[in-house]
């Protein structure tokens, strides 16, 4: 197994912080746990962890880094150790709030991530306590209600070094991937645990680098996300996916934008991976051809539009949604 | 078919008002839609009508009025017709909040009724406006967000009385109902729809009149029942009954008080009833001894409490589940 | 309200009647009643008639007729009636197996429909004996386990003449409709009770007449939606449209093909409409636009198929879809 | 982590082993994979391995044996050895339908248990492949249709000295727990993955060894464990406790008793645990005493009654459940 237990949090960046913020509150119905500056630390109900997305303004849209704590101390140190064997580490910093030291580095693409150990347990304020003891915080039923961070989606120009990197140098297991009929590999569902996928790495067609596909927060059951989409319309937040089922990883969606211009996803369901033999399942470009389970043709969007915008037409898609449209970043080489 | 369309809104008494207004609107998820005095208007999102729930402030519990509307105003004159021919009519007051001229009566236990057919039709204010137009209101998400009032059911010392009048003078459909071995009828489900059971009526044990068992709100599936449940146990509200399934009538079921001492339900599900010939059904002692659909007990409570409390027993009740527990009337004749 | 309480049943024409028995048994769960000659007798688990499915065998696919029941002998006097002074009756027949004598008729578009009062009550066989007496048979489980008939889509050349024949002559009511900008109605959905549509007419964009757009089953959650598009899809049951939400009515939909080539849905949810004063909400172009509830678009497809074929890119599209691709019917002008 | 992935299959004894198969196949919905002599091998078609369940007949009921899957062949040698060291260790054999060599041992209760690492991996035939391949086997939909096997429970009259066992030497980790005011500990809920539970002790109030609680089966939805209640209903199984949510590790459950008097748990929910950090989390008397989440009671069968019957009371008991019921064992001292 691992030496790493999960993604502990995700900073997201937003040119829009009090209409992002609006949208995680009252339609994701998230808890502002810290403020300090520019960010904004946020957690859903069911985190032991203090909060999972760190809500960070910014001239653009996009990810602004991903934190993945390791199951102990000496497990930190030794993924440490490979990261700077692979080239990519860059240092140790102090810390943020709600966890220690933290070793940041990127991934093949250039996407910001830090490794951690020492974290906060979350204890819930009086208004806040549940009744149950065995959930971290009441669930308050505040619009979709998440209740955890489930997966984050990384758009990578080479999806294959990134997946190698993944479970090379990390230690994420390999479940599922998108393999073209040319050999190229254009998606990889990767797992720290049982849960079907906790990162995916999926093409990024305009061919930048470092940007985020969507974040996905989870909630227990189909209905949830059904009354998800119900609260998109009419808190007016563009939906780019209503709910349906992915043929890959099997899980539930529900996909919109928040006003910053990042994809978010409502999420549950999916499979657990219990073969301690399990072989990464390659999807072909004939089975994807097929649409989503059960039929569903994904729209174009999904495929080309991510965070920050890296053309001029990923700019014109964002205005169209309704959502911020920053410049298109021209960074188009890897970090 | 009956001249009577459906259950317009009920007056519910709380001698706690705040604290009942505070379950409405932040468990329930009711919206307040106007104020008079000591009443506060409420109103579920996907109800037509202005509002389904009139909370009035009283010293004591339980049901004020419950008004049901006509499908016209002639068919509203044939009824009152009827009901002044059952020397249980009252008279003719000029309306309220909402309706206008009404026809008061009391059933044969002596409950307040109205017959009305002037009725205005809910425009949604800016904030609330819902996306889809076919929709009255948008559903904000809040606490159970209630979709509507559903059934009323109100205790009887006469249950097959009370039967009587509302089939043969209002013009109820008997759907099903409860026979004891020694043939006394102690449950009455009665509809103006194809709906299982919009009016009940069960023998109240306390041998008192004019008292409500439960108001029950819809809403659209099981799993919102289920949220609710967990709603309620975060909240504190006293739950009586956890989700399951009745076995007569066949729905879904949540049960709790509302700090005023009235049990309240949140229900879905059941069948629909078709046949022009439907016969009621009658359930036999040994069928009720099975307790509901999937053999859960019914808790003891449900068969004895109401409201106003009618002897001590009650009002400890009220007490012990941390509710309003006003003293129980001395009323045991009906009006 | 009107003299009219259901559709008591449809015939559906198939020419791969054996292939099209094994969906309507195995897929939807349906019951074999009776058979008799080139016709099977199919049963939901919550009807009270014996059957609501008529399926027969034909050369080519689409509607045979529709059944009405009145609510009384003299409901059923009074709208024969007013049909036989539209001009459109037929006359009476025998009736069938389940039913008595039957007066015949046709809506303005020609589709063939019949009003029935006498009608058998079903007595479920000791193996289908449901635990609970207030429903007709066990629910078996398999399939989709629909539980009843819930409506039926007709295409129509002339909708708003349909739509007439059925508020004015028929008695149902009109709860919503689709207009376009130049004034031409396009869809409209009708119900005889306080469910959101019960008789549907859209426009036949081929200009046919006497088509069937889709049949609908009726099963108590979303959830049951989604358990059948899984199923669907390992039955190889061609999925049109994959679960999601409507805009008009705010049904929750599955459609899908039988073998015989006829589009089948399985719904649920949608709203109630108790208000007596109830005016048809008319959809515009510009909101049509907009899709289905969450944004998702219509298939083209849904948009001009029907059975029976009408133009030969109707038979290509059966084929496509793997079901009957019987010849186009010639027949543009009205019976 | 632990050096062991997860509950590999569990055998059965059933006194009625067709009728138990029926329950199984019919009610369950699993599929006969294998047949050996007295056992059959029974799968749920989420499961990668072969089969989850032997069921073997018996004179009497109650558990065969447990069987683990480790990570590795050198993670099952590290088990082997601590087990050894334990002193319940017994030795090996070589392997059964499906799976490899296996090391044979007790818990300190007494239940047989056993440790594998070569396992097949299920290839379904043609009529069970499914139509996306990241599943080892089409959902039939027959039954309760469950997907995997989730947990076993087990009764032991030292919970401490068993739990000990089972994170010392196999490596669970230990989520929650329940400790009397006197100290004792009566229930610890134990995990190898984030799942809340997947192996359970209870104290054995019948003083007896070597018992069995319940085998749970998963489903995705809480909606599945409803239905799958409305089933049970229907094919008659007894229903010891209908659909609701735990309080301890918050899963949603249903429980019933198959023919063979073995206790059986439809189930889904619950949480993920992610702190690497995580405590057991122990329930006191005071919190037990209010029921399950939402204030179900538990009912008393569900504190005493266990596999094989150890008292004629449990006998009696498994009599008015209308399942088998052997004459109680005499063994009321571990082996």
């Amino acid at each position: 197994m691992s030496d790493l237990a999960h993604i502990h949090h995700v900073e997201v960046l937003t040119p829009t912080p009090q209409a992002s913020l609006d949208f995680y509150v009252d339609v994701l119905g998230m808890e502002v746990e810290h403020r300090d500056g520019p960010s904004v630390y946020l957690r859903s109900w069911g985190e032991y962890q203090r909060y999972s997305l760190k809500l960070t303004e910014s001239r653009t849209s996009g990810l602004g880094h991903m934190a993945i704590r390791a199951w102990s101390a000496e497990a930190l140190e030794r993924r440490v150790a490979a990261i700077e064997t692979s080239g990519l580490g860059i240092g140790w910093h102090d810390g943020d709030h709600g966890h220690g030291k933290a070793y940041t580095f990127t991934d093949p693409d250039g996407h910001a991530m830090e490794l951690i150990w020492e974290a906060d347990r979350y204890v819930a304020p009086e208004h806040l306590r549940p009744a149950l003891r065995n959930v971290p915080m009441r669930n308050t039923g505040r619009g979709a209600a998440v209740k955890r961070l489930d997966h984050v989606n990384l758009l990578a120009a080479d999806v294959a070094a990134c997946r190698r990197f993944a479970t090379d140098v990390l230690g994420f297991r390999h479940y599922e991937g998108i393999q073209l009929d040319n050999g190229d590999e254009t998606g990889a569902w990767l797992s720290l645990s049982i849960a079907a996928h906790e990162l995916i790495y999926v093409h990024d067609a305009r061919g930048a680098h470092g940007r985020l596909h969507h974040v996905a927060f989870w909630v227990d059951t189909r209905e949830e996300c059904l009354r998800a989409a119900d609260l998109f319309l009419d808190y007016g937040v563009h939906i780019e996916a209503a709910p349906s089922k992915h043929a890959v990883a099997g899980g539930f969606f529900l996909y919109g934008f928040e006003p910053g211009g990042n994809r978010m996803e409502v999420t549950t369901g999916g499979h657990f991976l219990y073969d301690p033999e399990q072989q990464p399942l390659m999807w072909t470009e004939a089975e994807r051809a097929k649409g989503q389970a059960w039929g569903v043709r994904t729209v174009e969007s999904f495929h080309v539009y991510g965070t920050p915008p890296a053309v001029e037409a990923d700019r014109a898609y964002a205005l169209a949604a309704g959502v911020a449209a920053p410049a298109p970043t021209t960074r188009t080489e890897k970090r």
